[in-house]
């Protein structure tokens, strides 16, 4: 496990070293919360109706996968991504929903920088691209993708 | 184009053909639902604060990815995933933003069958790839991903 020697109000491309793993972050997620993401995003029975999901193939009402991307997103923001470096998100590679997310359930992220890769045209960024690993409350992972950031450099003397 | 023989309602693993393309959805973004969701999921300034987005790298506010993945999702939902033999997702493959999306956009889907995979264990489903393009009003792409569903094939006699 590491820690960043800079806050996130001061972190740049070039603080995110490979191999670097990183674990943070606490955001809970309820009944209401799933059913209401869903409502508006996702309406199917297995996120807006917990009689029916309850007979479903979960055995009761789960979070759209989606919104589950959204409570990752929330941690990554408030803990990982730079906050003066950040300029933009490419993509996302190999998106997997392990388990599903409960009402109740706590999550957590474990982060892993897999590779930097400073911009051939672009010399003051690169992109990052992080595993990120969705943890519940019982430290199973729930969701993992590989995230791309795309960053600026620090500016050197 | 394409149009499927079967209703939302009665649609199974064995109606999604490799090669076939369907476009349908219509939704719309406003500035207020963009800050919403991002206050809870994604508070970057982008999406957050227009004044400080003004200023940014895309001269607005724009929508988290994660918004437009579930406004994706909506449509996917409403038009195309099977309401009787959708069980679950295992996950997405080459998620990318291409383009901003802003306050006002309206968003409609283009899919397309790029592979059937009947399960090997379990004779009564299969897992149907799917390339989702997200169109503007404008027609450009501004998010593309291979989605995967895993649904249940129809009863034969």
């Amino acid at each position: 496990m590491n820690t960043f020697a800079t806050t996130i109000d001061d972190r740049y491309f070039d603080d995110y070293v490979v191999g670097a793993t990183y674990e943070f972050g606490d955001i809970e997620i309820n009944e209401e919360e799933i059913i209401e993401f869903a409502d508006r995003y996702d309406p199917q029975a297995i996120h807006t109706d917990p009689a029916a999901a309850a007979t479903g193939p979960f055995g009761g009402l789960i979070a759209s996968g989606w919104q589950t991307g959204g409570l990752m997103m929330r941690l990554f923001v408030d803990h990982y991504l730079s906050r003066v470096a950040s300029i933009a998100s490419p993509g996302i590679d190999e998106l997997r929903w392990h388990k599903p997310v409960r009402p109740g359930d706590r999550l957590s992220l474990r982060v892993t920088v897999v590779e930097v890769l400073p911009s051939r045209s672009k010399p003051d960024r690169g992109i990052v691209r992080s595993l990120i690993e969705v943890l519940n409350q019982d430290r199973e992972i729930v969701m993992s993708m590989i995230a791309m950031n795309m960053l600026l450099r620090r500016k050197s003397a």
